[in-house]
């Protein structure tokens, strides 16, 4: 086993976190959504950061924060990282943050030693990949493949501003959208490194871990009207009670959930608008999330999900409308990519321990036009996630980037 | 069967309730919360239409708008009427007001007839009912008592606005509040007219009703604590999520209160507070109202709900807590008062009809300092209340005034 290396990237990385995390949209916590003051101040920060560490540095007209790590060599094509910048409401430093700050600290290395490689190296912080502001998600990867649907410019968010609106404010020409898409014949692959926002590597003492896939995902936004009526003159048995519905529909989510291999099912967003403790709700919205490793055992608990929807809507004479927002399969790593993520965490004496990803992933869109790996550290108090709560320690990120590195002195273009 | 009396009141009563209903907080629908511009403006639309009437006008220090027809008697006592003008979110035109409008245009007859009354007759435009700014009902009526609690003026509206600030902005000084509370010895009754928000009028073919009592009604706003962590990551059986414990809640509340004679049970606000679609929900907010004719229904249903609420949280590892925000016993109306309500609609020809009222209403909180009694017209639409499909017919406003008018022209006090 080679001695460890001394610390050297974690303490730069976790301070670099610590900023970023100061600028938020409310004052209570860290919330940055897409396109907010915090949001742009956050990519200039990092634009900042990258340019300093000796890149090429642009930010694009869907707010991706682009540093590129130009290579000598002739010919050379592009080995791609990065994560998201933007956060879930009231969210942890470490989500998406990590894989844009913890390669700008090796790249910044890289700099000052003069040292080049022998591939364009290329750190893209994504600018939306939580879906909060306008619930969709993976706007910054989708424009990077050239999926970005041109019609999500006309959503609003809560308070009726388009997207159009807010990346016109912003500065952007939304016209430039269609030409972030990247030639897949320049790409080497995508490797992103992410804080495994689950319990397994805590649980199991390893600070670092290669994701085999990640796991498929369907989302709905599901609205439900029953009929508003004075809650102390309608007898139990003559109400068309919204909420009551979209109560069973989460303790179903739950029930049928619960029965599959790594599957899981959540309902996020829960509300009665405008709800008065002495009105029958008439209309009650909810989200629905379903996530599985495997494709067919997703389809199965949305389809029995679904089914239950209507069942519960007749039976309560309760109208319903689905919006899918997301249907994205699971997306298997590239065995070759994994291959040298674990002989870089075995140079470095680390076992390689391979899991899956729970969660999404701008790696899962990448994955429309490239290879795609991931390397997930360890995520400390339970492995909480999507919470203030989420922690890392320094110690961590160090390993994290020193096997990053020795991963790209060592790169292999797949053959 | 005496004649149908011509109509007179009934297009001046809907003309009334339309220009009140075009006053709102929203573009889209009827909702005149405490002490919003609409508010203001309707209770200084009331105040001209009682001077009109020829009654002596103030708006007082909680913003009842308060109109006395004077008696030119010696030592006349007074008989209260009136109602709310404030609405639910997206309410209906007559809930509340109709028991204003209706005894103005009955006073208005009576002052174009020159014709006096043998006691003060007043009108109170009840500055608040609903809760729906505050969360806390009764305000006008409960001031008029004397029991308007002082300590609710640092109760925040959901922009943080005080109801102090609220009350100050309006021109309304607070320390005058206790000087509302009236004299019970001075007080002949107080007598509500009200749309009745329910089925059974419209059911039996009957314009009015006569109110035997008003259910009593238990409020509460529980907020459950879970722990909000990522949607993806976190295995079903590892969460504490508070919109699943909030939804057994509600299904619950619904269980039990359909096993009790004229118990009713609503969850009304149900709500995530920024919940994400892919974060399982930390924290969820939920309303209680539970009501019933018999007091010890009602007491047993809120019990039963509680130990439930406590036994899924403690289950589901989830925090509690509670608020009461109401606990009101039933209130029978005053068989005398009733008797000469029954005997004025038996003289215009209509059947004495008995009802209870399963909605709280201003004479319940009335009955703390005076015998109190309420007429119920018909409420069309199949009943529904507190939703802009509550509707009436000019006929049956019509016949209520009549009724109001020969219930006052034969009014005797109790001996």
């Amino acid at each position: 086993m080679s001695p460890a290396p001394a610390p050297e990237f974690g303490p730069t990385i976790m301070q670099w976190a610590e900023t970023l995390g100061a600028w938020s949209d409310s004052t209570s916590d860290l919330t940055c959504a897409y396109m907010t003051h915090a949001h742009r101040r956050t990519a200039a920060q990092l634009a900042d950061w990258m340019r300093e560490s000796g890149m090429d540095v642009h930010i694009d007209a869907v707010g991706n924060v682009v540093g590129r790590y130009r290579s000598d060599a002739p010919d050379a094509r592009t080995l791609m990282t990065g994560s998201h910048y933007d956060t879930v409401r009231n969210g942890g430093k470490y989500d998406g943050r990590l894989g844009i700050l913890l390669p700008i600290a090796v790249v910044r290395h890289l700099h000052r030693r003069g040292e080049r490689l022998p591939f364009h190296f290329e750190i893209v912080g994504f600018a939306e990949e939580e879906g909060v502001r306008f619930k969709s998600t993976f706007l910054g990867s989708n424009a990077v493949t050239g999926r970005f649907d041109m019609a999500l410019l006309d959503q609003l968010d809560a308070s009726g501003v388009s997207m159009r609106a807010a990346l016109q404010a912003a500065g952007h020409d939304v016209a430039q959208i269609p030409a972030i898409a990247r030639d897949p014949a320049e790409l080497l692959g995508f490797v992103e490194v992410h804080i495994e926002q689950g319990p397994v590597l805590l649980e199991r003492g390893l600070a670092l871990g290669v994701v085999t896939a990640i796991a498929g995902s369907s989302r709905y936004l599901v609205e439900l009207t029953g009929l508003a009526s004075h809650a102390g003159t309608t007898p139990m048995t003559m109400r068309r009670d919204a909420a009551v519905a979209a109560s069973e529909i989460v303790l179903l989510v739950e029930r049928r959930c619960a029965q599959g291999e790594a599957l899981v099912g959540t309902v996020g967003q829960l509300q009665v608008p405008g709800g008065s403790v002495n009105v029958i709700p008439g209309v009650c919205h909810l989200s629905l999330d379903i996530r599985a490793a495997d494709d067919a055992v997703r389809l199965a608990a949305v389809k029995d999900v679904l089914d239950g929807i209507a069942e519960i809507c007749a039976r309560r004479q309760v109208e319903f409308t689905l919006r899918p927002v997301v249907d994205a399969a699971a997306a298997p790593c590239a065995p070759w990519l994994m291959r040298q993520l674990g002989e870089a965490l075995e140079r470095a004496g680390l076992p390689r321990y391979d899991l899956l990803s729970g969660a999404g992933h701008d790696a899962m869109a990448m994955a429309a036009i490239t290879d795609v790996a991931m390397l997930f550290t360890r995520c400390g108090n339970g492995g909480i996630s999507h919470n203030p709560l989420e922690t890392m320690t320094a110690d961590d990120a160090d390993i994290a980037a020193q096997v990053l590195l020795d991963f790209l002195r060592h790169f292999q273009p797949a053959v």
